[in-house]
């Protein structure tokens, strides 16, 4: 029985291997499209995430009846608990790349950003796509070196997200409304990417240790 | 042995009603310091929110309690994981409650909208209020119809936010970025809250059902 409990926790564990690769593949290509008005490769993450949303669901069905029919205890339900809530914060990191795609398509053939704030974007698409390549390392082998990194990335990410907003309420700023309004929410998707980011990091450290690190607020 | 687990089921959900009267207390002070730039009552919202997130964990933590002791199947099993999840949805809420508390602090002792947006945005305010009315009065007495105004509230929420993103990518907005960033935040910010709701009455709907209604698209 535990035996083939521990083998429908690791196909558990695979698929959210498997849903964290797509992320990062997903904001990956979001942050090129984003960056080049590449609206065809808007339009695949845009198409793409319906894998990531159907992956969450089976993980959560999967974790459902792991739950019903081995009813765990101790550790081993904090795992499945764990893997419920895993799902939802990549799933929202998959709307999250979708989103920042569809506004990549919405301002098509423009690009989204004015040019004083590219290099900026460019920094915090960077951090984006490292920290959910930490992620899915994370999830793969459990060492908690990568949750380290990412909370590192995270702290890189608010810094970015502060300057933004800094940007945008300086005396000097004169973009249009449109533009300010796509760096703002642009600024906020990328920010909490990276929070979802963490909310894994801080489940799977809790898992491997029993505490609560790296805590950082989340909102 | 079902009696008892019964009784605890209930406790369940009567912390997920008391915690969604204090996601709408704190959504319905929100708005006001937000409208009146109140200053001291932004400050008690933010200070409050401590409170529902503190509910959270409580009922997670009894939640998986219940799962390690008790091994609910069927019907019961998907209530306490839905509990889960609607904690969350909460908390997030309650996290969207406190963003547009703090919009309001940080432009203290100014307005934070343009004169022209206020009207837009006062409507918004309504219906996020009375959607978390419809909440609580849907977690206490789980009556689908309650779900079905959630739903409508929320389709008048999102033309409201689609108007507001209209009016700041128009021709003749002129504001400054602050404003346009605080008005983009703010739209996204009751967008949210009202999906978190509606979140919530998907699942009570789908217990009390076995129907996935209302069926609606978040994002």
């Amino acid at each position: 029985m535990r035996e083939l409990f521990h083998a429908d926790l690791k196909a558990l564990g695979d698929q959210l291997v498997e849903i964290s690769g797509l992320v990062r593949e997903a904001m990956d290509k979001a942050r090129t499209a984003f960056e080049n008005a590449d609206v065809e490769l808007a339009e695949a993450v845009i198409t793409d995430d319906a894998r990531i949303d159907y992956l969450q669901t089976s993980i959560d069905e999967k974790a459902i009846e792991l739950l019903a029919l081995q009813g765990p205890v101790a550790a081993d339900l904090r795992t499945v608990v764990a893997a419920l809530r895993m799902s939802s914060s990549l799933e929202r990191m998959g709307d999250l790349a979708r989103h920042i795609a569809q506004l990549a398509r919405r301002r098509y053939p423009d690009l989204v950003l004015p040019e004083s704030v590219r290099e900026d974007f460019r920094q915090m698409a960077d951090h984006c796509v490292a920290l959910a390549g930490e992620v899915e390392q994370l999830l793969t082998d459990h060492d908690t070196t990568h949750a380290q990194q990412i909370v590192k990335l995270n702290a890189a990410i608010n810094e970015l997200h502060a300057k933004n907003f800094k940007t945008v309420n300086a005396a000097d700023w004169n973009a249009s409304g449109a533009m300010t309004a796509d760096v703002t929410l642009a600024s906020r998707f990328f920010e909490r990417f990276a929070d979802h980011g963490v909310s894994v990091a801080r489940k799977v450290t809790y898992l491997a240790t029993g505490e609560w690190e790296p805590v950082i607020e989340i909102d």
